[in-house]
């Protein structure tokens, strides 16, 4: 459960950074800042407690994470116009939060024995979920949405290899380090590369 | 009980069906088709046993359901460009969903023992959950708020008519089936002669 | 407890009048004004339940509630015209009923005994999250994240106010009203006298 615990701190950590990164784009006030980090941070985490009835949730249980939040949304009301480009680092924090997030939620269904859909279907959706209130509530385009951008794909491919690791008897941790890892190295690429994946496309009108 | 699975399979399968579509039309890769169908189809269902406190979850006690869901959003993933028009047979699959969803919902909170207003407000909710938080995450125009068109309220008249044969002692099954016909007679009657009901109008601006 | 379900009363019944004005906004029919009104009067309280898993839900353990929201929808609906703007009847509503909610939602997670962090984040997330819904699911720019206009930081400043009243050993139905005032009284000040409070600027562009 240690690992579990750090990969939470972590996740909502680099989440929060990501939300008050929104915040700037969007020129909120401290508290606004604070709200969306806190909102985005603690969103796919506390629909992971619900759905798996573990109360209380973990930010109740353990209030510093609200701290953390809070305090990451500080740091970036003061420094983010320092930033060569809020949009870069924003997308690029959103992937690394986006692998620890998955880790997390992939690695506590599989704690708790949830057959297979379901650490997948957590893992994906504790890794989508934060980023997705964020902006939906901020109104910008998700980048869950953006098309052809591989993002749920990679959350899948994280949890994916989160379960098969924990199937062929690795440790918790190291299955969730090799998740994150994946996680990260899929959106990283799709990021740094280019790499799209195939998306729908209507058949052309009829001449 | 069996009857509310029944019910309950059916929802997801054609809700998923509409989350699908809808990722069709925003052009969204094969994942982000599975996500939105497997959101839409999740979503009213999870939050009535998340507010009933029924553990697990619907679809973590029977992983079949993500099953269904993903395999409706491959099919469509692969089908869709052969429909004629995707809009049409998305809101006439939303009517259908629609319909079973509220039978599903009321009937469940009927047989939990809920108070009326409960079973009205569980039928609907569940009914609309789904369809507006497809709408809300890609960013489409709720059905549930296009002005003058009967929604919300044709779910009203289904839970009201599951409510009212329960009071009249018939067997939840027939309930349910009714119901489910009440919903759907309402909405596809709606769609088909483009029944309205009054909407608000502000007073005409003075002269 | 009779202080917290007068609250809740009054927070549902001000938060629907929020809601169905913004149904007149959008020209929903009734049963859309219905439906927007206790999503919005229900939505805080409901996420509070849930959070400090407390069962029965409020409104299912009272379905009075439900009766109160679909009356003030009701009102709205019939009534609607004859205000000289909705808008400023809007805001200022929305006011009193942030004030109220915060109080219910920060006062009920004392009375449960949660720490200081989760008091001030149950209060200004109960007080938030109905008007938050209400704004995304109808489609409008959310109160909450007008720049520069105070929002979380009104329910942020009467959140801490109650916490602060308990701590010095104040009855909670005195904490209560504290906490109401000081959130009404930020709020009212900010849109009567246009305070604001410093939001994020990004450096000018460089010369």
């Amino acid at each position: 459960m240690a690992a579990a615990a750090l990969l939470d701190f972590a996740s909502v950590l680099i989440f929060a950074l990501t939300g008050a990164l929104v915040a700037s784009r969007a020129q909120l006030d401290v508290v606004g800042f604070a709200f969306l980090a806190n909102l985005t941070a603690m969103g796919g985490g506390t629909f992971r407690d619900l759905l798996l009835d573990r109360h209380p949730v973990f930010w109740i249980a353990e209030p510093l994470y609200l701290g953390v939040a809070t305090g990451a949304a500080l740091l970036v009301f003061f420094t983010a116009h320092l930033l060569e480009s809020r949009y870069r680092t924003l997308i690029w924090l959103d992937a690394v939060a986006l692998s620890v997030a998955v880790a997390a939620g992939a690695g506590i269904a599989q704690a708790e024995g949830a057959p297979a859909p379901v650490v997948l279907v957590m893992g994906v959706m504790t890794g989508c979920l934060g980023g997705l209130l964020r902006d939906v509530v901020a109104n910008e385009v998700p980048l869950l949405l953006k098309q052809g951008e591989p993002y749920a794909t990679c959350a899948l491919g994280g949890a994916l290899a989160l379960w098969t690791a924990t199937a062929l008897g690795l440790a918790p941790g190291f299955a969730a380090l090799l998740c994150a890892g994946v996680t990260f190295a899929l959106r990283a690429s799709s990021l740094a590369f280019g790499w799209h994946i195939p998306v729908y496309r209507p058949r052309p009108p009829r001449q």
